[in-house]
C-alpha cells in the first residue's frame, strides 16, 4: 500500500511528464517564449491543484491518463496567474520558489506573453487533447468550468478585489468572497474536472465534490494568511509578514491568530465530512485536505 | 439592396449589442474590473474581425444569433491583446482610438487583469454561450481554434516575434512568419469560425475560406505598414512613422514603397479568387477584402 507521500510524489512526477510533453518544444519558434513558458511551468511545485485533479478523479474511479489533461490545463492557468502576479504592477516580486521570477529572468514584456499564451494552451488542452476521453459535451462543460474559474468571477476576480482592497479594512465576508474566488474557483475547478474526467459519473459524487472543494479552496488561503503570520522564511521559500506589511487584509488580521487556526480547522472538518458519500470517505483526497491545511509552506 | 458601408455598420451595431449583452454588468463585483471590461471592448472599432465573422457565416448560410457568439468571442480576444499591447513593457501607447488606454484610465494591474478576464471570456462564450447552435464537436473544434489563433503559435507567438525583431532586420519571410502569427491568425480565426457556425458547412467552402482568410489576413497587416509611412495623423487616428521611429521591420522598409503596394494588390487578388467556389463569389467578404485593403486607417 503506497504512502501517502508516495502518492502525492507520483502525481507531481505524473503532472510534470505530462506537462513537459504538451507545452511546446523550447526550439520551436518562437524560441524565447517558448523556454520561458517551460520554466515558469516545469518548476517543480507543490502541485497541490494537479494532485486534486488526479485524486478526485481517483475517488470516482477515473482514469489516470485521462485525468494528465485537467491537471496539466489546471497547472497552465496556475503558473500562468502566478506569473502576472509577479509583475512590478501587480506584486512585483523577484522570487518565486527560490527562482527568478519570469519577469527577471527574461523581461516584463515576455513574462506578460507567457501568462497569456499558457492560458490559450490550458484551453486547448481542455479542449482539444486526445487523452481526455468524455464526449464532446461534458468535455464543453469542463472548458466552461475551467473559464469561469479563471475569469472575472473567479480568480481574475479575486485578484482584482485583492487590489482594490490594498490598505484597506474588510469585512470578513468581503475578504472570503475575495479569496473564494481568487484561490477558492480555481480549486474547486481542479477537483471538480477531476470527477468529471469520469464519463458517466454520478451526481451525488459530484454534490460530495462540490462541498469538499468548496471547504479546501477557502481553508487554503485561511492557512496562507496563517502562515505569512507565522511562518519563517526558511520553510516558508518567501518572506513572512509581507502580506501583512503590504497593509493586505488576512484571516488573522480580522479574527485573530487562534480565531483563524480554529476557522481552518472547522473548514478541514467540513471537508472531510463531505467526502462521506464517496467509497473509502474519498481515500486520498482525505488526506490532501490534511496536507493542505497542516502544510508549513 | 442594401449597400456594403449599411451592411458594415450593421454588423458593427449588431457585435455592439452582442458583446454589451455578454460582458459583465459594471455594477457587478468587482465593478471597476467589470467597467473596464466595458471600457475596452465596448468602444466602437472598426470590428473587422467581427464583420468577418458575420460576412462568411453569410457567405455559407449560417445564422446571425448564432454567428454573434464567435463574434463576440473573437472580438474578447483582439480586445484583450489590444489591452496589454498598450502597457508601458509593451508598445507604451497612451491613447487608442482617441480614448486613453486602459492602463491610463484605470491603472497597471487593472489593465493586465482586465486582458486576463477577457481572454477567459472569450473561451467561455465560444465553449457555454446557448445562442451558438451547432454541435458539442464542432464547437469544441471552434473552441480550439480560437486557441490556437490566440496561443504561442498565433497571435501571442506573433507577438513574441515582434517584441525580439525590435530594431533587428528580418527577411521578407521571417516578417511575413511574425505576421501570420500576430495578426493573420486571428484574422483567419475570425473567417474560419463564422464558416463553423453553420452545422454542415461543405468541405469546398471551408477550404475556398481558408483561401480567403490566409491572404487577407496577410494583406491586412502589409496595409497597416504602408499606413504607417503613408497614413497623416488625422486619418489614421494615431501618429504615423510610429513603428519606423521604433525601429520595427516593415514592408515598405524590406521591399520598398511600391512593391509594398505590389504584394498587398498581389494579395487581394487572391483572396477574391479564393471566393470563386461560394455562391455570389463570396458577396460581402468580397467588398470586406476591398474594405480593409483599400482602408486609410
Amino acid at each position: 500500500m503506497p504512502t501517502f507521500t508516495d502518492r502525492l510524489r507520483r502525481y507531481q512526477a505524473r503532472v510534470e511528464r505530462a506537462l513537459d510533453a504538451r507545452l511546446p518544444r523550447a526550439e520551436d519558434a518562437p524560441a524565447r517564449l517558448h523556454e520561458a513558458m517551460r520554466y515558469v511551468t516545469l518548476d517543480g511545485g507543490k502541485r497541490v491543484r494537479a494532485s486534486l485533479v488526479y485524486a478526485a478523479g481517483a475517488a470516482v474511479g477515473a482514469p489516470d491518463g485521462a485525468l494528465d489533461v485537467p491537471a496539466c490545463a489546471v497547472e497552465m492557468i496556475h503558473a500562468y496567474s502566478l506569473v502576472h502576479d509577479d509583475l512590478p504592477s501587480m506584486d512585483d516580486d523577484d522570487l518565486r520558489r527560490g527562482k527568478p521570477t519570469c519577469h527577471k529572468a527574461y523581461d516584463e514584456a515576455t513574462a506578460l506573453l507567457v501568462g497569456d499564451a499558457l492560458q490559450s494552451l490550458a484551453f486547448e488542452t481542455l479542449a482539444n487533447d486526445p487523452a481526455l476521453t468524455v464526449g464532446a459535451g461534458q468535455r464543453l462543460h469542463m472548458t466552461t468550468l475551467l473559464a469561469q474559474a479563471a475569469g472575472s468571477h473567479g480568480m481574475a476576480g479575486g485578484q482584482a478585489i485583492d487590489l482594490a482592497a490594498g490598505g484597506k479594512a474588510l469585512q470578513l465576508t468581503q475578504l472570503e468572497d475575495m479569496h473564494r474566488r481568487k484561490t477558492g474557483a480555481l480549486i474547486r475547478a481542479a477537483v471538480m474536472l477531476g470527477a468529471y474526467t469520469r464519463a458517466d459519473v454520478a451526481t451525488e459524487k459530484v454534490q460530495a465534490l462540490e462541498g469538499y472543494s468548496r471547504a479546501i479552496g477557502l481553508a487554503f488561503q485561511v492557512v496562507d494568511d496563517i502562515l505569512d503570520v507565522e511562518g519563517n522564511a526558511e520553510t516558508l521559500g518567501k518572506n513572512p509578514g509581507v502580506d501583512r506589511a503590504r497593509g493586505k487584509p488576512t484571516y488573522p488580521l480580522l479574527l485573530g491568530l487562534a480565531d483563524a487556526k480554529a476557522r481552518a480547522k472547522t473548514l478541514h472538518a467540513q471537508a472531510l465530512e463531505s467526502l462521506a458519500p464517496l467509497e473509502d470517505n474519498g481515500g486520498i483526497l482525505a488526506e490532501l485536505a490534511g496536507f493542505i491545511i497542516e502544510r508549513r509552506q
